[in-house]
């Protein structure tokens, strides 16, 4: 791993652990963040020793959202036709879009593990993520709507197919702040731990346990599972059955058949 | 606002309280009804002072539903050809989905707040709405499939965005009536209050934080919403950033910042 | 009804139960089960006197998924060009999924009644279903994780417009055993019940309410929640409006307001 | 028929002839034309007595496309909010959109027959009729690329359904006028006409045929076609199936079969 | 190949030319015709013999469309409720939609040889063909709008994605005939041959170069062209490459290309 | 602009000139070309100064399609088990497409001038450009059926949005070799030119025509053409809407009314 300014990343036991790591700044996103996430879940994708990837934030909080200077230097340079500025801006937002795409297109499952804030672009962060999990203490905000702007990175997109319409329109049109518990009961994670301790021990035992998996099956699954989202039904179905065409032929059936009927733990290759 | 005979309409603090006013009919909803809907949601529109809207039902009863009078003056129109009657009654269809297609795409979020029966026509309503609070005791049922039809004007259409498709069917296809507190389990309601006086005070507290956030901000929130329920995740983010590409170029993100400087509250103009 | 290998039929009522009937094979799906899946499903929808169907599984378990022999002899027709087999087993993949098509598209609602094991196949064949109810000791696993592939006959596709997305991905990435409770919780059955016998008994009931609705009514309300899981809202208002052009026409609505006003109740044709 | 000030509308035969007639002004669309064709294809769609519509321009031209003034006037209601001038603009645009969508959405067939100039907006017009036909002087072209903008009232969406994907690029690109046998050999126009006298002659002859048909059977085509622009091919038998399933029952195919065997002409209901 | 009392099938040089062969009764489609195309082309499907399939009709023409008899028997069959009469027209709409589909969901490619009569039913059969010839005398001609009804087996869905979208509208609205140069000139055919004799020589020498080719590089390439007309370029171009990602594993690439070095024919496997 | 090695791009008058150049190799796609062309794109996507691009292939020929040494040593790196196979093909060919798709997304238009053989990956590339035209004496064939495979870099899925269905499917499945005549009278060029230099000569007098637009305009109109071809007439009327509401707040339509007014050519700023 090359050396990242905004994050820390370790891979151990073929999961590897992003961490965003600017704790004494509540790991606001500044520009450094947006370029490097994408260098970090592409060598995610192209390095198969990489089967899982947990993401979480260095201290306190998460993350605090976006970071205010970089939105301020985004206006600086704009101009004095609306129309040309109007281009600019649009370019600008579909490229930090695109920094969470990575982690929405990521070929293996990613983890969030959340506690203390959770706040404006963070919440675009985790909806790209796979599972979510926090603390009890995780407070949640889509703090957009308090910057007299629309939430233009994630949050609307992707939100609304993870946690109810109705509640999701509440929280967007007011900002209103949620705890643990509260985001547990909408399905916004999956679970909550008494503290941060307990919860990356937790995130990473079930990232532990996906990391046993046939690489092969977990890809395919979250690819379909990722399809669904904007597909239909049937479309679906014909396109796993296209899918499973070639990986129905893989080693990995075979291997995991054996390892059924002997009762043992198969070892499947990267 | 002009008179209106199924209706009772206020605005007050950029709230407009629209409140269904036949009490004696249980709220049921006659030809004025169809009709004045249409008109006070583009008032609603049309006008920037109001930037929420509460809509309510005078009396004991949210609504009954559609008056059955109507239903049956529809049926006294058919003639004799099966085909002629077929397309007006497509029409007719039409015609009354329009009026609940108005408060969906109203640009102002609507706060449906119910009490007692919400029963047929009114699911389809407050399925329409952004957001639903009801007192415990209120009471709904998907009745149409008891008059002998499958509801057509927009409950079997928006409803399963909102709660799970499970208990969807289960409601749809025996009629069950549920309470305030299964309403919330399954995310038909966001929350219940104990009677009507406490629902109608905290649903106008929620308005009354939503009048007061940037109506730039709230207007493209809801669009946006509003547009994944029936969009892909690309489509939607290259959406927002057309939008935003304009709206990033309100005072409103200045003016927003600005008070979160100083700690103060904006003030946005309508 | 003819004679089954794999299932007991019996038409009751109104009420057909479909009940998979290998319990010394834990209700394993073999050849013949996904050959009469489909039989029985044609029977029920060219029926009229069948208005819903009860799907259960005879003895302790619903059932334990495909039958491994069945995969076996899938894998043993293969042949040494990748190209020809890929070709192969797209075919036996969408033949496959044809059996639970025929359970989705039935024009009847169909209730899941589950015990003990459901796992692997069987969560493919309850995600087809209309409604799903269970005993609290039952065990749901989409264990074709652990078989090294990606779930291909429904699950994956069917499963995440029922359960929240983010626990989608968890049990599907895991293959983690859920209970009854839980999977009330997250959306996946409807209710639970404290045995077998309370079970079967309470889908029964629910089964003879929805028979005695119109089936004109029932009908219809499948097939628009069905349209709408893959379909825009605007299209679901066209479409229904299209639909009950003929179908308000039908005596079932004039019968159902004639019982309504004597408070009577209505039998309507099959 | 009431009077309008931008248009002359005629019904004989069970035909509206809807010509524009602004002659002086080269029948450019001023506030009357957007405002009064809405009203009219009302009315057509109101009025069982018409069957098909001829649109035409009065004097030497079809139409030079909007009103310059129209446009001025627009722009000088514009303030200093940039984005609650996107707003204004937003909603004005989707206005403007509404008059032609009028015509899209006409259930009975709309013939245009062009001669001289169409320009800009008249291309808008005519993407959205269902046939086109014109004179071999007639000239054709995407104006708006020469005012500096996009066209926005339906030239990008409807034509590239109607022309090659390559030459919609260059007419858009360029501007470039095209006279009608080049049109013709696009697929813009059906059929050229010597001149004006002889086209509306020839459209009229064709607007005859359709106007002897079975309303019902026209309506259903052409909602079938209008279907198809946007839908996939399996919705769109799914939909006629639905759809006939209620018009195959009307009286117009018996008569027509009747007429089909006796070699007579059937007269159908309007 | 079974007997067929409605068509003549023959195999020869991995052509199967299939026959309307009712030439006394213009190939009119009677119930054994609609009953008998879903047999033979599901032997078509499941036979690796058979690389390319040439349809045509015996004798002066290639049909009339649906035999009157069999729509007279349907009418027959109605009752006096017009809902169940709705609920069985749309089964057997989708009945008879179900023989045409089989045509075009076909694996292998479909060339279709047309002279005289090609009528009503007749253009819905030919527009799910993968390509159409005639000769110059064919006559052509949307019959079913001189029936009161609109074409519902597939007409209005398949060919307004072949021919120009003004065209197909007048074709649909008038049931004007056209002959075999107008069909070139308009895209509904690719070529046209002088005579009956030329054109079945001309169709099957396309035919015979279609089936030398690799099977596999066919079938993916009609299954693209065909998933192409329903979705977005975007899903195509992955859905190519997740087919591709076996079939590139086939022995037909090193064969092609070795052919391809060697100046030499290749020989492909079935 | 940087050193190419398989490319010449020249700059001149807002005309970018991108010129594959391996003349002595007929232009044949290698490793260099795939990554190029990404670069290159996106130079220009980046360059306000580029208006327009004209693609051409320098020497007697366009292109020949992909290099047969880039294939083959895909298929080397191959190793022994399928489903790891096709994971690294579907990503191989994902690359792929991603350079061609540089061209469709780009925004400023791209112009093909083609002379002499446009064979395989060379139909895949001009299906990504915006128009195309041709010296009479080109050759165009969809030569992937040759070789063994479906064609996977984009032929399949923007062709048929080009050309006729019927005709596409025929040049797919035979792999014929058509002629710039042919070509033109298909759609698959906009026009044909004598020889090599009156073609280039004419497509850089278009390029010349398009670049003196308002850039504002040119981008909006490519972007909305582009729209269309996957997404629904409303869905564009709304996205236009959403777009010019900042678009029409720029200086050129003041620019290029003014420009109008005083007859004058109006210059825009890049």
């Amino acid at each position: 791993m090359s050396d990242y300014k905004a994050f820390r990343v370790e891979l151990a036991d073929k999961i590897a652990h992003v961490q965003i790591n600017r704790p004494d700044k509540i790991n606001a996103m500044n520009a450094d963040f947006w370029r490097e996430i994408i260098e970090i879940f592409q060598w995610v994708d192209d390095n198969d020793a990489v089967r899982v990837v947990v993401l979480s934030g260095a201290g306190k909080h998460f993350s605090s959202g976006i970071d205010l200077m970089l939105l301020a230097s985004v206006g600086a340079q704009l101009g004095k036709d609306v129309g040309r500025n109007a281009s600019a801006l649009r370019r600008k937002i579909l490229e930090l879009q695109a920094s969470f795409n990575a982690v929405d297109n990521c070929r293996k499952p990613v983890l969030a593990a959340i506690q203390g804030y959770c706040i404006g672009g963070a919440i675009d962060l985790i909806s790209a993520c796979d599972m979510r999990y926090c603390s009890v203490d995780a407070q949640f905000s889509i703090k957009e709507i308090d910057m007299g702007m629309a939430a233009d990175v994630g949050t609307l997109q992707r939100l609304p197919r993870i946690i109810g319409d109705g509640m999701m329109r509440e929280l967007a049109f007011t900002g209103r702040t949620i705890d643990g518990n509260e985001a547990a009961r909408i399905g916004l994670v999956n679970r909550t731990y008494e503290d941060q301790e307990a919860l990356l021990a937790g995130v990473m035992e079930i990232a532990a346990q996906i990391a046993a998996k046939s690489p092969i099956a977990v890809r395919g699954t979250k690819e379909m599972i990722r399809y669904m989202r904007d597909h239909r039904v049937d479309d679906g179905l014909e396109y796993i059955a296209t899918w499973n065409a070639a990986m129905l032929q893989s080693e990995d059936l075979r291997l995991a058949m054996a390892a059924h009927m002997t009762k043992q733990k198969p070892e499947f290759a990267d």
